[in-house]
């Protein structure tokens, strides 16, 4: 593995040459090989999870519990989506045979998919492991037959390099080139931004703050050929308590949102920010309950100096916008790295008029929008940016009776959940995790789930190929025993 | 339908509005209701095909044969993606059932998609119907449960405006809200811009050249909210005569390729722009005959005076610059509207430096580009941009022999054509029209066959949903009896 301490920009050209030259290899590879590959990185990660936690626990102050369950997610991670790769679903192939006959005659078309070529990854801060080096976008991107480019994160560098050698090692273990993976360091925007205007660069993932997701989206767009950027940049997650479901579960309501609120200290990109509810006595006792409730979650360290500082900022520039009331904090003040929780109420015509309120507050934070009947809380979801979910806590009548509201709630999101909390996103081929803009830059990609690999790879057909040229997966014979669509008809039986 | 001679910043303000709010109805249509809406609209295309044609045949110069085959073509369209939108394959619905015993609990979570909202097209100038006003961006956006605004190509607007009276009729015999369909004129740059940036507009079709596509991206990126733009802006074709084919048949490959060329008068945006091989003897024989077959091809017209006025100076650019050697031209002379075949070479030295020999020429025009070996002609293909389709002319050891060219080759393609011409793309579902930029803004998706539907939807995950409250596609009795992924196994069966 070659190594920069501060990259600068001869080694970023050098970098992304390289990683296009081994992806002149890479992108070859059999569908198995990829897979033999990504599964050698989740053992070697196993092998070494003893050594690398107590690092990530040290930089990124998160317990130990969690980053050992976060780094099992990582390894699962990169088992399923090897198993997906291999299994060959996502290639969508498709075949429509010839007709010689016809007038004219009919070509013989085979679809499948082809890798984009080098892939840079910024890691996210909040999950040093699962979206981070060897996280979610490495392992699609790899399963697609990219190679990668890793800018490690700066708040957990040294888990970072720590990771990249195991990757490294795989590299080694099965032959690929030393280009297929490479880790570099660099605090400057200007990494940033030489990374992804590279012009061998051919596809972004980020997962992070707006600000740095739109300023990558921008760089790629502003290239000579621009490339796709998948930013995943958080969101409000709206919690939408509907009138029923709320007169009959106010303090149940507000227990599990005060849990999942205040989950990892509020570091989650699903953390509900807004509860939207209509002014009442129910709302007052789901609030007299979530008051309680936040008053005795202790407060917990956050992530890194600059994480805790942003979300004091942002907290207390919300408290301070006009109609907008205390609720709750945490009894237990808030000490060094520590966040503490808040959560605040504000009327949803003031809420209407203030932006600022709709944006995303990182940390264990929520703001109650209190409306004054259900066209009110269309309006406010109709105001609403795009997010990565929305929840409606609401029984079956509620729904039935608000179309307009649940229709509107629905086009803001990626994932609409119905009585639970957003908190949680399960790694499975049926999970969309990616809303409308802003909360990422391309809604119809999934960071998550082995979906998550058709992000870096592009349909090609081939057209009257003999069948001993043509890719594996496309051969009569369907040697690696595929779904293909034959003629409109889903099968996997040989031509 | 309310129609606008040249509208104004007003007029379209209010038509995105009226789609926005026609979205709202339109955007939950059952997948058999937008079959039947856009069934009606091939059946009213053919009853008023006797009708339109001739205005078509006066404003295009196209020729009757050619005209009622395009419109044959774009009704097939209608019908195959309706059909394709009813059997709902393009949703991928998958289904991940709940654990409630796995620590934590599973949810349950379902995936389908949702349409983008509403699309404005851009129709081009050498498909009146095909790819203008009913043509397979229309479809394929109703399809997905998207509304349309249409504006009309300035060249034939008044083919646009009787189209879009068959539109609007079946939007009236199917009781849907008038906004689904709306139909403008303006010749305007600006119109174009405030349509793409207009806060309602949510996805933009086009087909046409590279500049007005790309102002089209550069609009649609530099929004509040970005939004995708799938510009289909042309491309060079090339095709690579690899060196034991070309012994074997060079007189036969220069009759094929002559013909695809000036197909159409060389209108085709998969028309062969170049042609690569190694100089020698089986290329000079390739030449000779090229040229006795251009010389006996009549000048045909074009579609409009600016095309003409384009093609011929961008023929003589290309025939200008340094190296660039004029073949063969039609015998007969190019007279007022007609476009006058001609042929050029070019060593590769030459050709490597200039870009603007990489440029579409649109119309009859193509240039061979001699290569001192097949390492040049690696070095030509590795220098080309992205493109709808690339050719190779080969035997199968040629393919073997030269895998980095190959490769090379199918790197820079949507569509990869053995032994074939590029001209003539078949609908259907194995067919990729869409390549790496800048042939399109978007390589991942395609603008003809069934997953052109895929460009104006995007995925949504359902969690926890009563059975009774789920779209019909992710309810566990499958009512509409399509192919899901259950628990990662594709199954026709309920749950």
């Amino acid at each position: 593995m070659i190594m920069y301490k501060d990259i600068d920009a001869t080694g970023i050209r050098d970098t992304m040459e390289r990683s296009s030259e081994a992806f002149i290899i890479y992108g070859e590879s059999t569908l198995t090989e990829r897979a033999a590959f990504m599964k050698r990185i989740a053992q070697g990660l196993q092998a070494a999870a003893d050594t690398i936690v107590p690092v990530a626990m040290r930089e990124s102050h998160l317990p130990e519990a969690r980053l050992r369950n976060e780094l099992g997610r990582t390894i699962f991670q990169l088992n399923s989506y090897a198993d997906a790769a291999d299994a060959g679903r996502w290639l969508e192939v498709s075949i429509d045979t010839a007709d010689p006959v016809r007038t004219p005659p009919k070509a013989d078309i085979r679809k499948t998919m082809s890798p984009l070529g080098p892939v840079v990854v910024f890691g996210s801060s909040n999950f040093p492991f699962a979206y981070s080096t060897a996280g979610g976008d490495t392992a699609s991107a790899f399963a697609a037959g990219c190679t990668v480019v890793v800018k490690a994160h700066p708040a957990h560098s040294e888990t970072s390099t720590m990771v990249a050698a195991v990757i490294d090692e795989a590299v080694k273990a099965c032959g690929l080139p030393e280009g297929t993976f490479q880790h570099v360091h660099g605090a400057s925007f200007e990494v940033g931004r030489a990374l992804v205007s590279d012009k061998n660069t051919k596809a972004v993932g980020f997962t992070g703050s707006f600000s740095g997701g739109k300023a990558l989206f921008d760089w790629a767009a502003q290239r000579e050929e621009p490339i796709p950027v998948f930013a995943e940049m958080g969101s409000t997650n709206p919690v939408f308590l509907l009138p029923e479901k709320l007169a009959a579960d106010a303090a149940g309501l507000a227990k599990q949102l005060a849990g999942s609120l205040t989950l990892g200290v509020g570091q989650f990109c699903t953390k509900p920010g807004l509860i939207i509810a209509i002014a009442g006595s129910s709302l007052d006792t789901f609030v007299d309950t979530l008051k309680m409730e936040i008053n005795k979650v202790v407060p917990a360290e956050m992530l890194h100096e600059g994480i805790v500082r942003a979300y004091g900022e942002k907290r207390n520039k919300a408290l301070a916008r006009s109609g907008v009331t205390l609720i709750s904090e945490s009894e237990q003040p808030a000490q060094g790295l520590q966040g503490r929780p808040t959560v605040a109420i504000v009327k949803a015509s003031d809420f209407l008029k203030d932006t600022v309120l709709h944006q995303e507050v990182f940390g264990p934070w929520s703001l109650i929008v209190a409306c004054a009947d259900a066209e009110e809380m269309t309006l406010v979801a109709a105001s609403l940016e795009g997010q990565l979910t929305a929840s409606l806590m609401a029984t079956e009548g509620d729904v039935r009776e608000h179309p307009l509201l649940v229709s509107t709630a629905k086009s803001k999101c990626g994932r609409f959940i119905y009585n639970g909390v957003p908190t949680g996103v399960e790694v499975c081929q049926a999970m969309h995790h990616g809303g409308p803009y802003p909360s990422t830059t391309d809604s119809r990609y999934s960071s998550v789930g082995a979906d998550a690999i058709k992000r870096f790879a592009r349909p090609v057909s081939y057209q009257n190929w003999p069948d001993a040229l043509l890719p594996e997966e496309l051969r009569n014979a369907n040697p690696l025993g595929i779904w293909r669509t034959v003629n409109n008809e889903l099968t996997k039986a040989s031509l």
